[in-house]
């Protein structure tokens, strides 16, 4: 049985559970309070030394190795469960899956985080997750809020006569874009009345028992 | 034939054609001068509108679609051109290869992008790729260097007792690992004598005739 080191709150862990609903694989989870910094104390740095959620132990039969960062989680997961494919089956397809993707990850998530960790005074000292301590720049929580603006629309423009994001049907990168509209909450944003096609897209995707992990 | 829209002294670039000539896969080249702004003309946004260099043009027994970024690239030439594997084989080798292919990226180019764009005279109001203009922030050119530091002290323990980044031989890891590690010197970084193991897996690395590249 897999073991996922999650947390309800967070985006990362969200993109683990969601991938891991939609591929049909069970696993035990194990809360890590990102809010009393439990991901920062030795217990925790003994599974995973980056200090990040989420983290996914394999079972005993492949070692027990802990992956320990969503990179290595979706790798993992679409070869051990190739059913349904999630990144793509034809080299076209897993090629536009893995651009959006990672746009939606560059573009969007980090965005985010970029204006939530540099401004929230909770997250004083933690510009960036993990081990290390860097102190928080205004100047990029404000930059932050202008590319995800951007993103939005990047989003919204690419979904027009679109049902999902890339590929030719739903894939991992309708998972991290869903979970990015979705946490831009934090720093005030969500779609607007100019957000059509990403409107219809989210409500489509709502659909998705996934979408309630 | 595929075309390679490529310039010979940007690291983004620099990452497809060296995935490129270890599949031993042909190309077209066309260069795009990012000193003069090329990629910022219209006629180069009507084949990517990025921006970005590199985009690669498949053939068109495959459509011709154009590919945008790095992401796009290497799943379509993994799966295009499996042999040799580049990404892991088992589910855990992919796992591991990735997450070091997304650490690399992550925690080292990134880095060095934001000590340089956010610093360069000639990088002024381009403190980010693509069509937007993003002004420089000093304190996150600054946070760049500190973050680099980190990274190659992490490839330095890592690659203790390791002839490669990740999984069982070389890999994507260690080509978006050399790529780093080299463009470092922009920002005036290189291993120092400290980076004993780095050093060596450096060495080794220039062995491989797609390291000229």
């Amino acid at each position: 049985m897999l073991t996922l080191y999650d947390c309800a709150t967070a985006p990362s862990p969200r993109r683990a559970r969601i991938l891991l609903a939609e591929k049909g694989v069970a696993y035990t989870a194990v809360n890590v309070d990102l809010r009393t910094g439990e991901q920062l104390t030795e217990a925790y740095r003994a599974i995973n030394p980056l200090a990040t959620v989420p983290a996914l132990k394999l079972d005993e039969s492949e070692g027990g190795v802990v992956l320990t960062d969503n990179a290595a989680i979706a790798a993992y997961v679409e070869a051990r469960h190739p059913q349904p494919p999630l990144m793509g089956t034809t080299p076209a397809e897993k090629a536009d899956i893995a651009s959006w993707h990672w746009r939606c990850e560059f573009e969007g998530l980090m965005a985010i985080a970029e204006a939530l960790r540099n401004s929230s005074p909770a997250m004083a000292h933690r510009a960036l997750p993990g081990t290390a301590n860097y102190e928080q720049i205004p100047a990029l929580a404000e930059r932050g809020l202008a590319r995800l603006a951007v993103f939005f629309d990047t989003l919204e423009a690419r979904l027009a006569g679109r049902d999902c994001v890339a590929g030719t049907g739903f894939s991992i990168a309708d998972i991290t874009a869903v979970v990015t509209v979705d946490f831009a909450r934090v720093v005030r944003v969500k779609p607007g009345d100019q957000h059509v096609n990403l409107k219809r897209w989210r409500a489509e995707m709502a659909r998705r028992p996934s979408m309630a992990m």
